[in-house]
């Protein structure tokens, strides 16, 4: 075996480069080898089908298999499971009838994997009868079972407790951040939702999405191409574009899709790619970079160490994308954004800061951290001096991309940067060009809740002081808080099961939702629950949660930050200088925060301003509203398909 | 340079099965040799950096150029306009200074590629301070010029009248088919939307979104996973599923991240995966057989035989996905259903049936081309003894994915399929898991939308009689129009110019919007008018149509259905027989359409007759939603954020 893998290093470039032990880890990971439900191929297998030379040599030999009697005792790329033998009238060569035994017990067991679904029928059971083998001696082979397939890909995932279990929750408006279960009656309190600033039920965001549905209709009728590209598109994206101080803007489906597609574009055209990701990057950035086919360099997490060693790697002229975001959101953590521009700066590459889970939530006009890191300059765009904002962090990245569906409360998402690659995209990639336009009123919405969101910040400080509340009485009972500089808190579980257990009690014994965040959304061990307080959960929520996670945590013997502590800390809980190092980036003087004055203090202050105004608002919306909305009774009554035109 | 072939030949698989004239092709193909503006590697180089021997040589090959003086002078598989030199102090070779000559000519000419966007800044203009030669006599080199690149793809876009112009256009719901341009007050009538039964300003649609966003907000509010499933996800998939009369339904943000998803996940999963296309395919599903890395077989369009000898040459025990359309949106084509079910079956192979364009349009329920080969057996679904639905077309298609953007009017895609499936998709595909749900009111919308369209089948029919009024009046004119049994109305141009020219008189001189619809949505050289009549385009917009339709025609000496035919015909158009292959799939007898009875006297009957239907449902959901909804004062009297709860 060594002397082989010898020789075939001489001519194979990726065998040279790659350690024995990353070749057996390829070898066997995506396939326990006990496991009977499970598997379908290897890792390496699964890079050998993209070699030139390997593919080829793997169809020919998978064809030949085929054909001969050993088509059951393993097969490179293919898993026996799905391939059932037909029974010939003529006795069957051992291995062939193991085949045969083994596959029936596969399927009972993996028969119902979901108590939801109904057990699946297969069109493919009942073995083929226009099959015929080559020579008469040969065992009949039937088409592939799919549905075996289907089962084991589930079977796995309820075996690696990976397998997901949807919650039903009805977010109420009108009784934010209150939600009914699948019963209207049973009414929970939502801890975990991304709608982080409770915009999905602002008055001037419903007002505009009612009036534009009134007017518009429901969806946008084509592509942006043919008939879909309108009015509402038009006022986002300016919106967008002068939210980020770029030039342009492009809207997407989400931005999941805008992440993908963007980074598959711009991988795949320019010339020889390099992009650098971080290790905590989202699942859209990872697909939209493996999507692209360019080279793909992943930098250890935050760690600009590492990032300018792998930047140093690469010649100067060879185009470069270093893909980040600025809030990761399963930990919290902030990127050195302005470190990783002076990077980019310095080697030529060019920035993608995914803002997803910021936007909204940080700078004084919810820019997103980009915008925060240069607070006053941009708070002082709307005084009598604007400051220049040139050479600012926000200024300096290349590709902001940023949702509609978390802290603007709708659904969508973008990039923002200069005309010339904003043009690039929206000429280029295929999931921005063919897919239908988001809908006039979600657009109009969105819009609303960016310029709602520029111009009155108290929202997310209000969150932030909700968040440093919850933080500081988890802190006091030892529940281990992940320290971070952000929004979230991540309470570290390091179980699946415990995780769950802990999701499900809250749920069930406190009307509580806090979903449990396991593999592969976290890695192994670090199971967590992740909670995002907004500014409607007022003190009696806070204290109930609380509560509630004391008597969880007490209940299932989860380990508290002085357990994690005594073994050393782990992931930065019970780790000595991380609080320190994680020093909310709203700083005291942002939020308003008066010297001596106690948190909670504060927090009852700000919450009664936020109030007083949030009514004031209100009063002043619906006298506008009354004022400019001129709707005529015709409009009104109803005219049938096609009479009005 | 032959012998080069030849050696190269002996040991690589690619070249071995690749002809001279296929590689020329390749090698030629995205470059134009004397565009200056354009250009970044060729398709051959393209498959050279996935290849692991060539890209090894590759980057070796660029890296070491990079540092020489010859890095203006071609470097394989990177454009010299992209990499500027810096000019030292020492006189530089002649390729270099050619290399500084042409760059400045470049930016020149594509500084401002497109009107509507201000040119780009470049932070890369200026050279970096940062860069050393590693010899004194090597010019320095400059980062790669990003906007030069983005520039230069747009440029392309340019030369090859494949650049889009999006028409601003706001369909009005209460003037259905009529909207406005960026100017409220100029109006145009819509013909090429693809809402194509006027949903998205159905009244029952639209009560049902203003209800739902009063009631749960905006936007969901998370991943399916974290908050955002809820009753109408769950109501949803449960229509869908009955629609489809298959086990499951999943939604997605869109039906391009639907087929993606879906063929990425398949096509990847399953072992040694074929994935058999259509060659008129959509680009979502195009762009997830890419993503799946699975082989890929394309089929002439809608031709049997060739699929049937691309099935036959694969091995029966190999996994295999057909993947076509039902109704190909640019030509109208209708797919041969039922017999590539008979293939699949034959040949151990799974249906992928994108019904993007024909949900909402087909059957007695609207499910599509599936449900509508099988009329009377589902039709008799609603009555006393409904017959078996096993072995019907619909029953027989292992995947249907759909819209809920086009007929239904609203916005989103899904899949449909077994239980088991649909819940691998569910949770292996990280473009439905890693992004935020539809919001709550699109999903009711939508969820709505099918519900009437399952029970009223009017529009449906109006929309086919209304087209077929159209094709009559478009024939009796000589104006070409493509052949097909559908909904859809190609008008043959053969030329990018006069197709947006046309498209633009439509517009300016006679106030009827139909996009041009040019390469790379259609092959060069077929560019066409797209018109989709719906139930609104009563008499007057028809005859408004047709006649304006005579004028640009003659305007710009378009050619006519004879001058094509005197050619010898051209996609269909001309053609011997191809109308007689072509009769509608909406039959007479399913149209109502009695016998003698002139098409005229038909629509305008069913008009009347639906026209009646329409303000009776009206009357009624207005005494329904009277007697039902019970509105508190309270709830909107505007209660300040979390104060409520």
């Amino acid at each position: 075996m060594e002397s082989l893998l010898q020789q075939s290093r001489a001519m194979c470039p990726f065998l040279k480069r790659t350690s024995p032990s990353t070749l057996r880890t390829l070898s066997t990971a995506t396939r326990p080898s006990t496991s009977s439900g499970g598997g379908t191929m290897s890792n390496l297998q699964v890079l050998a089908r993209r070699c030139p030379v390997m593919s080829k040599a793997l169809a020919v030999q998978s064809a030949r298999l085929a054909n001969t009697k050993r088509f059951t005792s393993g097969v490179a790329g293919m898993d026996p499971k799905y391939f059932r033998p037909v029974p010939t009238k003529r006795g069957l060569h051992s291995t062939s009838g193991n085949g045969a035994d083994v596959a029936p017990n596969v399927y009972k067991e993996s028969q119902r994997v979901d108590p939801t679904f109904p057990a699946a029928k297969s069109r493919f059971e009942a073995p083929s009868a226009t099959v015929t083998g080559p020579r008469p001696d040969a065992p009949k082979v039937a088409p592939f079972d799919y549905n075996a397939f289907y089962n084991g890909e589930l079977e796995k995932k309820h075996k690696d407790k990976s397998y997901r279990y949807f919650n039903n929750i009805n977010r109420l408006a009108k009784e934010f951040p209150r939600a009914h279960t699948a019963s209207q009656e049973e009414k929970v309190t939502v801890w975990c939702s991304n709608d982080y600033l409770g915009m999905g039920r602002n008055q001037e965001v419903l007002k505009s999405m009612h009036r534009t549905l009134d007017t518009y209709g429901a969806g946008a009728g084509g592509t942006r191409n043919i008939s879909g590209h309108n009015q509402h598109a038009v006022a986002l994206e300016g919106t967008l574009a002068k939210l980020h101080n770029k030039e342009a803007a492009l809207v997407f489906s989400s931005c999941f899709v805008a992440n993908d597609a963007t980074l598959a574009t711009l991988g795949s055209k320019m010339p020889d790619c390099v992009i650098l990701s971080d290790s905590l990057n989202h699942a859209s950035m990872i697909q939209g970079i493996r999507h692209s086919g360019a080279k793909k360099m992943v930098f250890k997490h935050n760690d600009l160490v590492d990032l300018e060693n792998k930047l140093a790697s690469l010649p100067l002229h060879v185009p470069k994308i270093i893909a980040f975001e600025s809030v990761y959101s399963m930990c919290g953590s902030i990127a050195p954004i302005e470190k990783i521009c002076d990077l980019a700066d310095k080697y030529g590459a060019i920035t993608f800061l995914d803002e997803v889970h910021a936007v909204g939530m940080y700078g004084p006009h919810g820019a997103g951290v980009a915008e925060h890191l240069d607070y006053d300059i941009y708070a002082s765009q709307d005084t009598a001096t604007p400051r220049s904002t040139k050479g600012t962090v926000m200024d300096r990245i290349d590709i902001i991309t940023g949702t509609l569906g978390k802290a603007y409360g709708c659904v969508g998402g973008y990039i923002a940067g200069s005309a010339a690659m904003v043009d690039t995209i929206r000429s280029l990639a295929p999931g921005f060009i063919f897919t239908t336009s988001l809908p006039p009123a979600t657009m109009a919405g969105a819009d609303t809740a960016i310029q709602y969101q520029a111009e009155y910040k108290r929202d997310r400080v209000l969150q932030q002081l909700h968040t440093r509340a919850v933080k500081e009485s988890l802190k006091e009972l030892d529940i281990p808080v992940i320290p971070n500089p952000s929004h979230i808190i991540p309470l570290l579980v390091g179980d699946a099961e415990v995780a769950k257990q802990a999701s499900d009690k809250l749920l069930e014994e406190h009307g509580i939702y806090v979903q449990a965040i396991n593999y592969p959304t976290v890695p192994r061990g670090e199971e967590r629950l992740r909670i995002t307080p907004t500014p409607g959960h007022v003190k009696e929520h806070r204290d109930h949660l609380v509560q509630a996670l004391q008597t969880v945590w007490t209940d299932l013997g989860i380990k508290r930050a002085s357990d994690w502590k005594a073994q050393g800390g782990f992931v930065g809980v019970g780790v000595e200088g991380a609080e320190a190092a994680n020093q909310p980036i709203w700083e005291d003087a942002q939020l308003g925060l008066r010297e001596g004055e106690s948190l909670e203090t504060a927090v009852e202050r700000e919450f009664q301003d936020a109030a007083a105004e949030a009514l004031l608002a209100q009063a002043t919306v619906r006298m506008q509203t009354a004022a400019a909305e001129i709707r005529p009774a015709a409009a009104a009554s109803g005219i049938p398909v096609g009479v009005a035109a």
